[in-house]
């Protein structure tokens, strides 16, 4: 069966439906209504022996671009599997995490975003499906205008804020900075 | 229109879409997919002079129950929005955030709550439609057997270890603690 073969229209008309108080898209068809909810991304800034682990996005949007290991949450996983299984996933690396590093949101495409920190089991590390190489950075090294995300460069600015000291509060997004990568600033 | 009107199957077959690893929920109909992912809870521990804010559930699940004003984050809304919003519909009352207390997984239901911590502006308060009562409650007088969910406990004991001092790191779930009502611990 491919998906795609069918022509029917699909939760495509725009309706508040009873009970609720907000439109959603319901399907003319058969009354499905598609509530749409904002999503979970899950992530770590991976440290081993003072270097940063980084994946070359294979895939859109930002392809070519790095990017910290990180992605959508799925059903009846904790946080914490979901940062350890992208790493996993995108870098073929095990990874024991250390605290919840940041949480950002990008409200323009309804993203909530967890960042761990993290240290890497190893310097084991490959690119997994969704990557076209990992590395390791020192600080210095890391390719600052070649970062797919804002919210890559906030993880990054914390992790480096918080040192190796007592400081384990959790971040949130830079005063004024939406994450939104349509409009600037 | 009456969404019930129509007895189309809706997203109803579960296969693995073409491109997916996962099996999700077909319409055999019009070929929509219906992906579903975790949801994100937000909410607050509001406090006034030392007294905290509770609502008494007038909705499913735990009818009657005590919980802290939170709810479902909508659409191109930061988790701080909206704390902010489901404060004023639960319990129309105003907030100022203050840091975010705790994040806990409840991953058999596939929720992620984003509890912050939160000072009313006034002791105006009032029970909005999901609330059959709102009060300011001393910490000795918290209705503590009466509480809706286990994670309402967690954010209130949270709130106490953290004090009024500098201690401003966010919390998660206590060891060993899934939140999970259907099985006890």
């Amino acid at each position: 069966m491919t998906t795609s073969s069918k022509v029917g229209a699909g939760p495509s008309v725009v309706m508040v439906p009873e009970g609720d108080n907000r439109p959603r898209k319901v399907c003319p068809d058969c009354g499905f209504i598609h509530y749409r909810n904002p999503l979970v991304v899950v992530g770590a800034v991976c440290v081993w022996r003072g270097r940063i682990l980084l994946c070359r996005r294979a895939i859109a949007p930002r392809h070519g671009y790095w990017t910290l290991p990180a992605g959508y949450l799925e059903l009846e996983e904790t946080t914490v599997q979901g940062a350890i299984r992208e790493v996993r996933e995108e870098a073929c690396a095990e990874i024991e995490i250390e605290r919840l590093l940041g949480v950002y949101d990008i409200a323009r495409i309804s993203q909530v975003q967890l960042i761990y920190a993290a240290r890497l089991k190893s310097d084991a590390i490959a690119p997994g499906v969704e990557s076209l190489e990992v590395a390791l950075f020192e600080w210095d090294r890391i390719p600052w205008d070649d970062l797919a995300f804002p919210s890559v460069r906030w993880a990054l600015d914390h992790y480096r804020e918080a040192g190796d000291g007592d400081d384990r509060a959790t971040r949130s997004n830079p005063p004024g900075a939406t994450g939104d990568m349509r409009r600037p600033g």
